[in-house]
C-alpha cells in the first residue's frame, strides 16, 4: 500500500477580518484537521496541495480611501493582492516543510467555487478539503455555498470541515 | 503525531439490486477508497465503525409474496432483516482483520439520515464517510438526501464519496 502518496487539494482563504491579512479560521481548522486525523505520521503518504482563489474586487469596498487615476495605480493594487495571496499560502508551505509534507500552492482568480471545481478536473487530487463557517440554521441559508457547490460538483471525494462552536467569532460571519 | 488512531464512522448499505443481498456498489467504492486513500500502509493509525441502518419496511413491497398470519411470522421476517445486516458487515469487518484495522460495526433502525447523525452524535467519530451515488443533474434532484443531510447536520467532518461513471450500473438507482 505505498505506491503515489495521495493528493489532497485544500481551498485555503483569508481571513474576512478586515486588516488582518491571515487564514481565516476555517481554512487553518481546516489544515491542522487534515495534517492531525488524516496525515498523522505518515508524512511521506501525502502530498498537500493549496489553492487560494482570489475574488476579483467588484464593488471596491476595501479601496474607498483609494484614488485611481493611472494605470500605474491598478498594477500597484494588483501587485498587492499578489502579495496577500503569497503571504497567505506561506503560512501553510512553511508548516507543511516544517513537519516534511509535501505540498505545492498556487493561486487563481474568479468564482472560488467554479475555480476549485476546474481546478479539480485540472489536477485530479484524490481528496479535495473544504472548510466551512458552520453556522447557525439561519446563517447557513447564505453562506456555505462553496462548500456545497464543491460536495455537489466536484469530480473527486470531498471533505467538508466545520467550524467548531468554541471556534467561532462573536460575530459568526467574521472568519 | 501518534496518540488515540482517527476514529472514522462508515454509513454501510446494502445493494439496491433484488436478491443481491451484498454491500451497495457505493458503500464498497466509499470503503475501498478509504483504504487505499486515507489508511494507506498506517493500519495502526485508524479505527473503522461501520454502521448499517435498516429502514423499516413500511410498504412491505419486498415481501409481497409472504403472508403473515402469526407473530412467529415477524419474529422470523426480524431475524432474516438482522441475518441480512450481520451478513452485509462481516463483509467490511473481515476485510478489515484481512489487512489488520482495527474495527466496530452495528445495526440501528430507523431513517438513516438521522439514524447516522445521531450515532455521530453519540459516537463522535473523527470522520464520518458516506458513499453517494453521484448521479446526473436530473437524479441529485431525487436522491443523495442521506449525504447532503450529513454534510449539513452531522457534528465532525464529513467526506462524501460519489461513484465514478465507470462504476454506475445501467440503471442508475441500482446500487
Amino acid at each position: 500500500m505505498a505506491g503515489a502518496p495521495t493528493r489532497v487539494l485544500m481551498g485555503v482563504n483569508e481571513s474576512t477580518i478586515k486588516g488582518y491579512p491571515h487564514a481565516s479560521i476555517s481554512s487553518r481548522k481546516a489544515f491542522e484537521w487534515t495534517l492531525d486525523k488524516i496525515v498523522r505520521s505518515n508524512t511521506s503518504g501525502f502530498k498537500l496541495l493549496f489553492l487560494h482563489v482570489q475574488v476579483p474586487d467588484e464593488d471596491g469596498f476595501d479601496d474607498m480611501d483609494s484614488i485611481y487615476a493611472s494605470p500605474e495605480d491598478f498594477k500597484s493594487l494588483k501587485s498587492r493582492d499578489r502579495t496577500r495571496g503569497i503571504h497567505l499560502l506561506e503560512f501553510f508551505v512553511e508548516r507543511c516543510h516544517a513537519i516534511g509534507v509535501a505540498c505545492e500552492a498556487w493561486i487563481k482568480k474568479g468564482d472560488p467555487k467554479e475555480v476549485i471545481c476546474h481546478e479539480v478536473k485540472r489536477v485530479q487530487p484524490d481528496l479535495l478539503v473544504v472548510g466551512c463557517r458552520g453556522l447557525g440554521p439561519f446563517q447557513r441559508v447564505f453562506v456555505g455555498t462553496v462548500s456545497e457547490f464543491c460536495v455537489k460538483h466536484a469530480e473527486c471525494p470531498v471533505i467538508t470541515i466545520k467550524r467548531s462552536a468554541e471556534e467561532t467569532p462573536q460575530d459568526p460571519v467574521d472568519d
